[in-house]
């Protein structure tokens, strides 16, 4: 079983390529829940659904996240009858919230609606969110203390952001799921996610931390910082604001006691030596990954180093 | 105030032409609420929405219910996702629902739900729903009891009807604003709408019978069955597998004690007589309600009775 520590975007297509490097069920994918927000009584998991419109072949190709094709008519009503509508929904997309609001409603876990999901898009990969409790992330900017989605879409992460903190997270309790992988694993994955908004939040619900430093399989990271940039999302203005390096280094120094392999672009060659100065064994490689080639490869080049 | 008793497409057609005829914000319609339904957690209420529609010039002018120019998007994905998906929703009829049902958890009455509806729509009549207590229309078939929604789209009105029956109908209260607009109106009008589970429901709420029954102003019903037919719906087969004559006749038996003046079809002149003997006034006027004009004018003809 190979774990794979997830956010949206990035971590999506990276198991993209995984699943077609390895068997699809032998993948699980511990998701970020610290995004999901509530619209209209709608549950929304954003990560999630970016997982599993990826793995499922449904995803908006051109914004890596929502459906392929889809509509904003409802949307449209709603903005007619005076709701914000700053976070966008499908037509499409807000089928897939109704179903798991009504699910959740009807007493079933995340973890079971999840999992329930995954089996009607034809996803054969375990997503799993971190945690079934409640968890929410908050940004501390000059404008004040905001919800993730509010400083991200709303505000379309124009904040500095001088703290991150995560609501619940002294109270929420992995899932037995999420245990269970992080103790039975071939191998961990740090998909190139938000080290702090992404992965920083799987590693702040309780306990995960721990089982990680305690592992007994390898794990490996990819960067998610490039040639000094995030190659989406705000990951670079908040290692900058935070006080870190904007570089594949300052990622590896977050992620010290808790990866054995670091993987960096091409570009970011130079780097290496300062990133095997840390303690970590390092593969430098292609990371951008735009099509399914280039997500199995890159998952090529992790499985070997896995193995 | 005008009190209008309201079911659907034949109530929301006639409110369009009395909203023209008289000040939109005298008229009160208490409408229909036993057809309520619930699909993937949203809370439905076809009759309010095909009076909402209507009243605030959206409604699909080619069913007479639903949204002007709206899409399937949602429903197709919903269908995709291995959810029932007869109950015909529309992307943007879809944010009305959302929004209906994400009040009424917290904690607004449908009654409060309706009127914040109404004022976002611009609608400046008193839309009312006949309780705010749980209400639900099931029909006693050859198939067996049916909810009603299940009778009428689901299997399109092709089961044999023998009774019909009210859940909840023993306890369910009428509002407020209800018995108020029961005692203070200045007439009461019968919308052409099935008598038994468009007006029959009303009917049935506690009380709303004897209040109508002890009124001190006229009270006016507009025969749904023309030559014999319904325009609309299964209000024919129902009069008939429930031992009613299939006419204005037959409705006009229905509403004894509850109504002075009964108006019918130029097409069923020939049983004025027949209606008058039952000890109504009649009046004989064309009361199909194609476009604005016709309604119009088919409520004028009904103001001029009430004064």
């Amino acid at each position: 079983l190979i774990v794979v520590l997830a956010g949206g975007v990035g971590a999506a297509k990276f198991l993209h390529g995984l699943a077609a490097a390895v068997p699809p069920d032998e993948i699980t994918a511990i998701v970020n829940t610290g995004d999901d927000v509530e619209f209209y009584g709608l549950d929304i998991s954003p990560d999630i659904d970016t997982v599993l419109y990826t793995l499922s072949g449904r995803v908006n190709p051109e914004t890596g996240w929502g459906l392929a094709g889809d509509t904003v008519a409802c949307l449209g009503a709603l903005n007619e009858l005076g709701e914000d509508t700053w976070f966008r929904l499908g037509d499409r997309d807000i089928a897939t919230h109704l179903v798991r609001s009504s699910l959740l409603r009807s007493g079933l876990s995340p973890t079971a609606v999840t999992a329930e999901l995954a089996s009607r898009l034809g996803v054969r990969s375990w997503i799993l969110p971190m945690t079934d409790s409640h968890f929410r992330t908050f940004v501390q900017t000059d404008a004040g203390r905001l919800p993730f989605q509010e400083y991200f879409v709303k505000r379309g992460q124009t904040d500095v952001v001088k703290a991150i903190e995560f609501e619940g997270c002294e109270t929420a309790e992995p899932t037995p799921g999420v245990i269970e992988a992080l103790r039975s694993a071939a191998g961990l994955i740090f998909a190139p996610s938000n080290p702090f908004v992404s992965i920083g939040t799987i590693l702040a619900v309780k306990g995960v931390r721990q089982l990680i430093e305690s592992r007994s399989y390898p794990s490996v990271a990819i960067s998610p910082i490039i040639g000094g940039k995030a190659l989406k999302g705000p990951a670079d203005k908040m290692m900058s604001s935070l006080g870190h390096d904007i570089s594949a280094v300052g990622v590896a120094r977050l992620y010290q006691g808790l990866v054995d392999v670091f993987v960096i672009d091409n570009e970011d060659a130079g780097l290496k030596p300062e990133v095997e100065a840390l303690g970590f064994r390092v593969i430098v490689t292609n990371t951008i990954m735009r099509g399914l080639p280039e997500r199995e490869r890159l998952a090529r080049d992790v499985m070997q180093a896995i193995r």
